[in-house]
């Protein structure tokens, strides 16, 4: 590990709710990031668009989010969604932090986008010019896969950076986990 | 970075003739191996069918080889192909022993396989018990892509341990290359 790799740089990792976007934190913390260096650890939340889009709404709108149907709400069912919405991303971020509070020079970054996972994270790791780009990833049958992963493929096929496909093994899948 | 995560950490780099395998080499050197740790580096070298099945053959045989179309070679040209394939070997070998010659305590170990890439890969990836997967990426077009990255494509897919793909950046595509 050369001193020269280790300035400035910025590990973007994408977060959410699952399981295995925790645990390739997780394992990056351990494998990647490192202790006393000068990275930057980059947590980055992406609320889909259909999260909050009742957030927009007042009590005879209809919503306009293209990839949403149109319903209309109340105000008092509009402001809890919102506020589940954003329980939600307090609730990952936290934890994330949480996991990274043993990290001491090392600077951890929280950003919170809204739109396609997939091209936002693209889209992030070009504007923050991220070194490395961190993702979990299921582990899948071939035919659910071919539905689900589309965010870790699409992101290793359009992202510059090198990616880091973090699968969280199974506990039979043997040593290494 | 853990001590516990520092202990008997395998990581195995595929790598091959292409600047994409020798520039992933470099990376995992700069940003995932651990000067003074215990890591084991395993270089991965695999010979595709077509490499060297001439050297099955004999001056009346015919290729047997299902992903070969049949030829008859003279034992001369068979001994030419054979030891220009040993040479490649070598070469990326000796080249990438050459990447690793300032790794203190981390055991570098080469290990040259014969078969469908993809698949040995990720059969050496369980036998070897990897803990990472490092692979080389082109920076192809979608087109291009399609065909040509079905290795680490297939890989990242296959792969139960983390896997890192590494594409190498064009030098106009900006800062972390």
């Amino acid at each position: 590990m050369s001193e020269e790799s280790r300035k400035e740089r910025r590990v973007l990792v994408a977060v959410d709710e699952s399981d295995e976007s925790m645990y390739a934190l997780s394992w990056s913390l351990k494998n990647i990031i490192f202790q006393n260096s000068s990275d930057t650890l980059i947590l980055l939340y992406v609320k889909p668009h259909h999260h909050d889009t009742y957030t927009h709404l007042d009590s005879t709108s209809i919503m306009d989010d293209p990839e949403t149907p149109g319903h209309v709400l109340s105000p008092k069912a509009s402001a809890a969604i919102k506020k589940y919405s954003q329980d939600v991303v307090d609730c990952v971020l936290q934890k994330s932090k949480r996991m990274c509070k043993d990290l001491e020079n090392v600077k951890v970054e929280t950003q919170v986008e809204r739109g396609n996972p997939r091209d936002v994270i693209c889209e992030m790791s070009r504007k923050l010019n991220a070194d490395l780009l961190v993702l979990g990833s299921h582990d899948y049958g071939v035919m659910k896969r071919a539905f689900i992963e589309s965010v870790s493929e699409y992101c290793y096929q359009n992202v510059k950076c090198p990616v880091l496909i973090v699968r969280k093994r199974k506990p039979h899948a043997g040593p290494g986990n």
